[in-house]
Parts: C-alpha cells; structure tokens; sequence
C-alpha cells in the first residue's frame, strides 16, 4: 500500500475515534444534552465504540489510530520502520480533525456552557472528567478534549498510563491484529473495541486511560487554539504524560511480545 | 432480487427497526413502564440493537432502512439508482407502521401518561428526549415518535446530523455491507448496530440522533394522525432537519467513499 | 437425533437460561445483594446473557429453550411436528429446574426480604418488577419468578406480548437459526441474545417481557410450591396471558416468515 | 506446547484478567477515581471483559486463566493430567502478578482512600462489594483483592459458588474452547467473556461470584502482603469458599458434560 492510502486512511479513522471519543465525553458534560450525566459506562462503551468505527473505517491501512500501536506493530516487525512516520503523520492529523469535528457537533451546548454563570463560578458541570481540585487550570471543557489525572503525581500518572497501554498493545499483537497493515479482521475489530471499553471501566479511574498519544495531544493543541470564551487553560503542564506514558507501554508491549509470545 | 421482495424485506425490517427504537423511548419516558428512567445508555443500546434485529430480518435486500444509506450506496455503484425509489418507499411505509406498532405495545401507558395530570402541568416526564423550553410546541409524547433538537438553531442542528450520518453510512460502506443488495454478514451487521450505539452515545446529545429520514418522519405523521388524547403539537418547524441533514450525509459519505477509498 | 437427547440437551439449556434469568431479577430486588438496584439495563442484558449461555449449552438440540421459539421452527419446517412435545417436554421441566436452582442460589436472600418487616408493611423492594398497585396479590417476590404487568388490562398486555414475541422468532427464523435442530451457529446465538436483550429494552416496558412461556408459567408453579415464608400469592390470574401470547407471537412470526421471506 | 510455554502463557492472561478485574473493584470503590460509583453493571462488564482481553493474550495456551476451568477441561479429557499442576502453576502466580499490578495503577487512589478520615471511620465507600456487618474484619479495600458474602453463611455460601461456577465451565466445555489447550477461537473467547457478564449481572449477587480460585486467593495473599496503612483484616475465615466451591463447581461442569454430552 502507498505511503498516501496509509496517511489518508489512518486520518480519517483517527478523525472518526477522536469525534466520537471526544463526542461522548461531550455528550455526557452538557447540561442540555440528551446525554447528560449519563456516567462512566456511556464513556467506556462510547469509547470502545469509538474505537470500533474508526477502525473499520481505516481497515485498509491495518486501523493503528494510535502511535502507541503503531509503536508496537513496528517491534513485533509488523510493519517497517519507514512507514512508521507515515502512520503517526496521519494519526496526528486525524486527532486534530476529530477534536474540531467535536466542536462542531456540539457547537450550541459549547457556547451555552461556557457562558453558563454557575459554570464560570466553577460548578463546571463536567461528569468524572477533570477535577478542578487536582487541576486548578484545566478549563471547564478541557476535558471534553483531553485527559487529567483525578490525583496529580507525574510518577504514578504516568505509571498508570504504561499499564494500561500495555494491555491495549499486548492484545493488540496477539491478536495478530493490524499485522503489516493489510487490514483487520471483522471479529479482530470488535474485540480490541471491547478491550478499550474493558480498560476504560478498570484502568481509567485515576487518568482518565489517554492510552493513546494523538488522542489527548491532538484536542489538546484544538483546545488551546479555538476560539472558545470562558475556555480557560489547556493543563500544558500534564501534557507530556499521556504522550510519553503510552509510547513506552507499546513499547514494552512489543518487547514482551517479543520474548514470551513470538 | 425482484422489487417486491426488496420492498417487503425493508418494509418489515424499518418496521422492526422503529417499533424497537421508538419502543425504547416509550420505555424510558413512561413511568408506568419497567423501564421508566433507565437513561441514556439504555436508549443507545436499545436503538443499536434495534438496527441489530431490524437490519437481521431484512437480510434478504441488504437491510438498507434508512434513506441515507440508500443514497450512499447507490453513489458507491452497489445498486442500481433504479432501485433508490424501491427502496426509499419499503423504509418509508416500514416507518409508519413501526409507529403505529409503538403505539399498540404502549397503548395502556400512553392512555395513562396523556391523562396524568402531572405531564398536562408540564412536567412531561420525557426522560432526555424534548427539551419542553427549546420545543414549546412539541407534546409530550413527541419524543417517542421524532426527535428534537435540545438548543433550537436550525444550522447547528443540520451540521450535527449531518456530522452523525455520515460517520455512520461511512462505517457502512468501508464494511462493504449492503453491498449490491445482496443482504449483510452476520458479523458485519452487528458491527453496524454497535457502530449506532456509540454514535448514540457520542453524537446524539444534541439533536437525539435521527441519522435517517424515514425514522423520524413516519412517526412524526403517525404521531399527528394518532388519536391520542392530550398529545400536543408534532413540531412541524423541526421536521425537515432530521430529514435533508442525514440525506446530506449519506450522499457525503458516499462521496468520501468514492474520492479516499474506492 | 435421538428424543432423549433433544429432551436433556432442551432441559440443561432452559434450566440455565431461567436461572441465570431469574438470577438477574433477584440480585437487582434484594436489599442483600451486590446488585441491588442496578436497574432495568442489568435486566436486559442479565436476560440476554442468560439466553446466550442457555442457548451455548444446548447447541446440540438447537437450543429453542422456548416453546414460541419450537411453534415458529415447526411451522416453517426446521423440525417435524412430532418432536415438538419433546421440545416442550424438556423447555417445561428445564424452566421447573432453573427455578429451584434460583432459589437455592439465593436462598440466604429469600429468608432475609421475606422476614423483613419493611418488606412486609407493603414497601417490597422490588426494582421495577411487579407494581403491587397492580398486581394487589402478587407476593413480595413474584417477580424474581414471573411476570406481571405494570397496567393490568388482558387484551392489552396479551398485544404486548405477542408482538413482542413476534418480533424475537422472526429474527430466530430469518436468521436459519435452530433450523432442524442441528445446532445453532456461534455469531446467530449471539445475535438473538443481542436481540433478547434489546426487545428487553425496548418492548418490556408494559409487561416485562415474558415471550415464552415456560419462562413463565414454570417458575410461577415453583413460586407456589416453595416453602417460603410470606411469599404471597402467585397471581394466577395474569399467568396465562404469558403463556398464550408468546404461544400466538411464535405461529405469528411463522405465518409472516412462510409469507414474506420463504 | 512446552510446559514453560503453557506456565507463561497463562501467567500472563491470568495477570491482566486479574489487573483488569480488580481494577474496575477499584474504579468503583475510590472517590477519587473517574469511575466512582459506577454501579454493578460497570463491575459485570469489566470483569466481562477483564476475561475476554486476558483469553485474548493466553490464547497459546488454551486461556484457562481459571483452575476451575482447568478442572473441567482435564475431565473431558481436553488436557492430560500432567499439565494441569502446570496450568495452576502459571494461574496463581499470574493471579498474584495481577493484584500487585492494581496496587500499582491505583497507588494514589490506595494512600489517599486508606488515610480519609469518612473511610477510617467505618463509612468504607465501597460500592457493592463487602459489607461491612457481614464482614467486620474485612478491611475497607478487601472488595478491590477479594469477594466477600452479602450474608455470611458458609453452605450457602459454597452453594452459590458452585451453581455459579457450574454453569460458567459448563459453557466453556459445551463450546468446545479451550481444549487440548490449542488455544481459542476468537467468537468463543468472546463469548465466555459475555457468560462471565451474565454470570455476575444474575448469580453475583450473593457472594460476588469468585467463580475461580486463584482470581480470590491470589489477590487476598497480596492484600496480606502489601505494606497499606490501616488495610484492616484478608478475612481469611472466609477464604476458602472461593477457593473450594469453584473447584467443585468445575468438577460437576466435566461430570455433567461426560453424561448429557460427551
């Protein structure tokens, strides 16, 4: 497959998982959603569905959507090296789409919310998201874009976050899941949906499970640069956890992919 | 396939489809029905594994249902546009009597519910399906048959269905399901259900989701036809949204087909 | 296949199906349970996992575990008629089984609600099973074993029901499910459990979903034989609207199939 | 397959079934997680899944992840007896693994719970999982490690464990899964994981169906272990039904199999 199917392929699957995935952490922090409060399990399944769409969408291309899988495929030697920019280009694209495909969606609840007074006195009105306590500069929307920890420790965040990439990237690999990019199988698609929704509902209290770096580091970028009043900060100082905690967990998923399993 | 057989399997399978989903918006909506208030996640599962039984029945011509997936895939080449008018009316009729089924299943909780004096005060019991304050026409049984926009702004509204159906006839096409009617897999068709659940739960906070022309003008004609006693406007102003947004959208995403995957 | 085989491999399936069913119902309705009060998404999809499990473990007789599901296969030709009293025979005794064995895994909860003086004062602490407005002699524990309707009015909950049941062996038939009682393939159980659970959502609403009859009518003669303290009556009266309407859905369902899609 | 290959593999899926298992007792139980009080329907599914990522992983080695299932398989005749201390071997080391795992994703979650003036005061904020009158010496994170009985009464207890476990292996032998430890089909792994739901959605209430040996003991020698402040007692009375009943429950699944299915 051409360097250009891979990109354009792993961008719009990668747009479809963040519109969604951003989608229902939307849908469940508006007030004047049809979704409100409606709770962790609607995240979780919201997200694993999330992760269902897009990956069918990009089958073509083997549906990585996640620089951290990426990472892993190209370990086990599922895919080359060379294309491994190719891969996180697309992904990082993707991120940036969906996240203004979220904003567009939910364009009313957004401009209601943010000039909403009880929210400005900062009821932020989000479900289970960012806990202003532990993120005093994390906007009232911020986390409908990206992550934050529910107790702030570089270590133990980051911590988590390698765990449970771990997890995703091990059943990813084998899986024989997005083996050299030449597209997933049906069944193979519906199950790592349900790991994520699965990881979501036992490793997502503490951070928020970004799992995956486009996925928070992308909206982040959207966050800061939309033109949203009342925004408030995009949390730059957590940022880098959710980047580099993921990408070490491919890795040592690869890695033990590598030495018990191949 | 001969016209009538595509035209009877879409007619009892948007009819089960209807019946299902609207069944599930009664279920949540009365409180004299098991169900009362069992929230949002019950409603996108019960709208998905509506599409699930719906799209099963009507294996035979592909288990279309819904209009937008017949233009999409007519745009994609995988019927004939001779067809499209066979298709559209089988959906439009199912719709209608799938209503008229909601409302046979229901009939002792309408009764109940349309005389309650409590819902005639105004609090109409609606569990997240019409916001009364942005719907003051609508009645309050509205939101079992059609769905209604939670912040009233026609071009928002349009853009979030628009947003919504394409993300879903685009999932149906990269599948290849419905493909030249030849009916659906297995596998694929539960895929699609679960495709419908999340878009459920990510992207319906703001307008409730209709993703099909068919699904929310039959009901909301049978809702008008009705003899229900007490049961309020059918919201006219509303209904070409849920019908030209998600027409838009299939033909969208039978455009993104065509130009990023064929 | 033998008719002791159907019959044992029929009794095991049900006798799973009516107590992981049963289960479901009394983990939800007992103060002294994990699952007190989860709600009517527990019941949906504790019912349709029940069928799932019943229906694995029974593959070898086609698993119908549902006399509406035997009447539907026979009409349209997937069993002769003369195993159809051995299909009965072992639905019967499995749902008589399952009862018994629903009991004994909550045995400690039975004797705690039914000696609970608030129980007693008419507060039964059931989770949306049986409305004791409704159902005045309805013992505080009828619904962990049957159903009840939530507005009692014969015809109507007798259309409920059929329709109901219509609906689920239409999608068994169309699917070549159970067909000839050689077993069911793995992705169709998983759908009709999908289907189960969402009829659950969606049409369980007025009379908590019976469609079957020995779902039913079996464990309500193990309501009324068991030594329980304070149980109640048994409410006879209702309990042959369960039986028949499931039984008139099932010949419904097959009639529509032999019409429309043979 | 070797025996390390086998000791390995099941090491490593009964690690992450345990990790992901505990980890959703966790995301319930801390105020300070994303999933606080996310009620039992998140608890059934993230076991569900718990179960279906770890198969997923093992699926070399047959995934037993269970000793119970172990027991099963080896009556049927799916392994020879000389594997099964190897199979043990790697499910309560992995077990073990698994709890230590939890600890470490929600350290801060741990220290900041077990140090809350409202915990130590017997206010525990668990959800669902140990009731303190039933368990007084079941310190306030014992639910994240172990299961603990609504109503303490040993028969009834192991009765509980048994039907429940009974069904689980009886389904997983039905399957055909699992045997000769050639690894999994990708539906059956699926499956199991949706039983494994169902069975916690209907027969948890109860006990918090252990329904495996090593998934109770495991976790409950590491809670005795780690160095937590104020952890309170393993209840270690109670410790051996989780263990015994499941090993019988297992046992009868392959004696039931031999007779109504072999």
């Amino acid at each position: 497959m051409s360097s250009s199917d891979i990109f354009i392929s792993e961008t719009i699957g990668t747009a479809v998982l963040v519109l969604m995935g951003g989608g229902v952490c939307a849908a469940v922090t508006f007030k004047r959603s049809k979704a409100f409060n409606a709770g962790w399990v609607a995240i979780a399944f919201g997200w694993g569905f999330a992760v269902l769409t897009g990956a069918y969408i990009a089958a073509k291309s083997g549906a990585h959507l996640n620089p951290a899988v990426t990472v892993g495929i190209a370990i086990k030697g599922g895919i080359p090296w060379s294309e491994v920019p190719v891969y996180f280009a697309g992904e990082f694209l993707g991120a940036l789409i969906g996240a203004v495909l979220v904003w567009l969606t939910y364009y009313g609840q957004f401009r209601a919310h943010l000039t909403d007074p009880e929210v400005l006195a900062g009821h932020n009105g989000e479900e289970g998201m960012v806990d202003p306590a532990a993120a005093p500069k994390a906007g009232p929307v911020l986390g409908i874009f990206s992550t934050g920890p529910e107790i702030r420790h570089a270590v133990q965040n980051l911590v988590t976050e390698i765990i449970a990439t771990t997890v995703l990237v091990l059943a990813i690999l084998t899986l024989g899941l997005s083996d050299n990019g030449k597209g997933v199988g049906a069944i193979g698609t519906l199950l790592v949906a349900l790991v994520v929704t699965g990881l979501g509902l036992s490793l997502g209290g503490p951070t928020g499970y970004a799992i995956n770096p486009v996925r928070d580091l992308g909206p982040r970028i959207v966050h800061a640069l939309l033109p949203l009043p009342n925004k408030g900060g995009s949390d730059w100082g957590y940022a880098w956890i959710p980047v580099v905690g993921p990408l070490i967990g491919g890795a040592l998923a690869g890695g033990i992919y590598q030495v018990a399993f191949a």
